[in-house]
């Protein structure tokens, strides 16, 4: 194992968070606020421990794969620690469990909230919680590859363990070009997002805030009513960039190369479309009771599905009310998750989309032994390795979310609330119904809870493996 | 497509069913029950449809995998057809949607009920109602492959698609033989507890009965309490009767033949055990202020674990006010169920084991992606085909999961109600919690939920594929 190697990627990622904690600074001088000192001193905290870090550059870079899981997974952990530092030192959340859930919910882009009050923020604090998203959505790591000088070898074990979809790597050769192709894709629809909002009359902070949440696919908002007091316009807005941030990025750089036809080919693109156009009839006709027009039930159906299956987790209403059908067809989507290559999280469609043509294919082996079918995605044959390992992260994924369901169970609360406040973490939504339902918030659960689903959102932030790999012995071994 | 080796295959079955309704009508002429010609009429109109198809018995005998599913298929969804004639004839269940769940829910060994007192029903109905359970705990196929004299080739894929525990088959070379062996276990065990159960003070009918429910791990009692109103010593008698049914056949016949140390070779057994026993201890410790004294804890818990993780659904106590750490961990032993060859049903033990084993070997393989590593269950490599058969059954099992749980839904009962539901009929447990919890009942669910969880029953009870091979075009199909 490269030690120096991987806390040469530690230091770089500390220091990365000094410098994003100088725009909350920024903010903080804007609107006068004290929490300026907070941030010059939490930066500075960063880098007492990050710049002597990168100082000790290793002579060698060499990283094989297990460096690549073990440095991604610790510099999540840390980043999460060193990112709680601000509510702590401001006095905002002053337990430090809760401070470390709160921005590890920042970082996963969970949204998941263990603040009965966010109004009470400052507005730089605010800012800094919403930004953790954009940081987490496109990933920390991608972000220190397209700036890095490392070899190509090196530096593909680090974004492959941080978005380990299977299409990571494939839109050019150089992953540090991948890497910046895929900001600058983020950054632009960041941006054009702000502005609608702008034009939307937010201000810039709630414009930006808000853009965060969505680019992340994250869903911390800045008023206690989430986003149900804004108006129709901006709603609508979100709606769409939310949905926009679900589909695979190799989709818009195929667009921007103009291989229109290859883009059009992606099935999880069309699937994932699929899904989301059936779930807003269903719910539609399911609560056209509920509200006034049809215009009314169309906007509200179309953001909560759409806020839910892109595991944002924003909310126009209480979802928790609706009828049981409409509940359950979200809970089914938080299972989902959005495409591959977005910055969405859960089970991801182009798995489910595997899964789903492995069991046909099982059944016409069943009846047919010798016939030799393949499973294809996208006109291509998978190749085993690739179901394989679909397979295994599935299996992970129910195995994980059953051993928290059970621990966190210690509690006593419900089973619905318990249910889905572990699939709401490990898919990185936030909301769950019941007693974490999208108006309250993760509160009432025990510190120990805090601490598992804390895990459990860095578990599925990172697609389990990488997290997993820490805990084998055969990591470790020489 | 050999349709009438197929329908061949149905007649047998409708004539077996036909004697099997010789035991409830002498229980019927035992108690002077007026449905004595219930039962005569019932057993009549299933020799009217099964002797002319038995005597258009076919030249061509061969049977290849897709007619085994198929026949496999047909036959359990006409034995609870036939099956239910009893309860409608006889007017205790009028609605034939109902009567056909219950039908199914017993040969299914489900033991969920839509009957509120089960005390209004005449002893012959319910003897004829655990009486399906003991029959579909072995399954009829398996009874009538160790009758007929098919050649082995054929009447393999029939025992291998009712029973498709990967251990199937292995006991001796000869199917018929290997079907014969695992009766006589079944008819020795079923009748060492009666014996016992009449040793503790019941009659004969309630030994009978009781036992048929254990044996077949079904659930289905006689009176409405279930089993909270017996003595300690009939509970302690079903509680090891419980778990000595979840276990592997296998291992009693290795014992049988004097071969001790691979009979204790057997992984899944002992991990079987230790699941019941960690259960229990935790569930014993959690539950202790509830109860008056160890032994009442002890016996409680003890009862409910077996209950659940055999997949039987008796229950001595409301479990559904138990605290939610005992509550979430039974919901997760009712997906888990009981071994592979057993009465049992649920996703298995050993499949559970070999995905976990998958994951763990996933892990070492990506921390060193040129380590070569093997998944050994009981000392032997596991073949890729096993593997992708468990993996397959179980996502094959979560989609249909989420698909029951959505159709049911529209009902609009509680999600804890509708989660439980499903497993509870998917796993063939019976009962579940909140609505569903073991002192209510099916009842509340509307005729187009009861149909789909119906549906779920038998798809539970077969193993998934044997149904789904029954929608697939490619069956059908030249």
């Amino acid at each position: 194992m490269n030690y120096k190697m991987i806390s040469y990627v530690l230091g770089c990622v500390l220091n990365i968070e000094a410098a994003a904690m100088v725009l909350p600074f920024l903010c903080a001088v804007l609107y006068d606020e004290s929490a300026k000192w907070v941030f010059l001193l939490c930066a500075a905290l960063c880098m007492v421990v990050g710049v002597p870090l990168v100082l000790a550059r290793p002579k060698n870079k060499t990283m094989f794969a297990k460096e690549g899981f073990v440095a991604v997974a610790l510099s999540w952990i840390t980043m999460s620690i060193f990112g709680a530092l601000p509510f702590v030192v401001s006095g905002c959340i002053p337990s430090f469990v809760d401070a470390i859930f709160e921005t590890a919910s920042g970082f996963t882009t969970t949204g998941a909230s263990i603040l009965n009050d966010v109004e009470a923020l400052p507005k730089s604090l605010l800012f800094w919680r919403s930004f953790t998203h954009w940081i987490g959505g496109m990933g920390v790591l991608v972000f220190l590859v397209a700036l890095l000088p490392l070899s190509g070898g090196d530096n593909f074990h680090l974004i492959k363990a941080e978005s380990p979809g299977y299409s990571v790597g494939k839109l050019v050769p150089r992953v540090s070009s991948t890497a910046k192709i895929l900001y600058g894709i983020y950054i632009v629809f960041t941006c054009l997002e702000v502005l609608l909002l702008k034009i939307g009359g937010l201000d810039w902070f709630e414009s930006l805030t808000l853009s965060f949440g969505t680019a992340g696919t994250g869903g911390f908002g800045i008023v206690n009513s989430g986003i149900a007091d804004y108006s129709s316009y901006v709603q609508v807005v979100i709606t769409v960039f939310m949905t926009i941030f679900g589909i695979d990025f190799s989709f818009y750089y195929l667009i921007l190369m103009r291989r229109i036809k290859s883009a059009f080919k992606l099935e999880e693109v069309w699937v994932y479309l699929g899904i989301v156009v059936t779930s807003v009839a269903v719910i539609f006709f399911n609560t056209r009771h509920l509200f006034e027009g049809a215009f009314e039930t169309l906007k509200h159906s179309a953001f909560q599905v759409s806020s839910i299956i892109t595991t944002t987790g924003y909310s126009t209403t209480d979802f928790d009310l609706w009828p049981q059908l409409s509940k359950t067809i979200l809970v089914v989507l938080m299972f989902c998750g959005a495409c591959a290559g977005s910055t969405g999280g859960g089970i991801k469609v182009s798995r489910i989309l595997i899964l789903f043509k492995s069991i046909i294919k099982e059944i016409k082996v069943l009846a047919h032994p010798k016939s030799t079918i393949k499973v294809k995605m996208n006109g291509r044959i998978l190749e085993h390795e690739t179901v394989r390992g679909v397979n295994m992260f599935f299996m992970a994924y129910m195995f994980i979310f059953t051993g928290v369901l059970i621990a966190i169970s210690i509690d006593n609360l419900d089973f619905t609330t318990n249910f889905t406040a572990v699939v709401a973490t490990l898919s990185n939504i936030g909301p769950g119904l019941s007693q974490v339902g999208p108006v309250c918030n993760f509160s009432l659960f025990s510190d120990f809870s805090k601490v598992i689903l804390t895990v459990a959102m860095v578990i599925g932030r990172l697609e389990i493996f990488p997290i997993l790999v820490l805990f084998s012995k055969n990591t470790w071994k020489r």
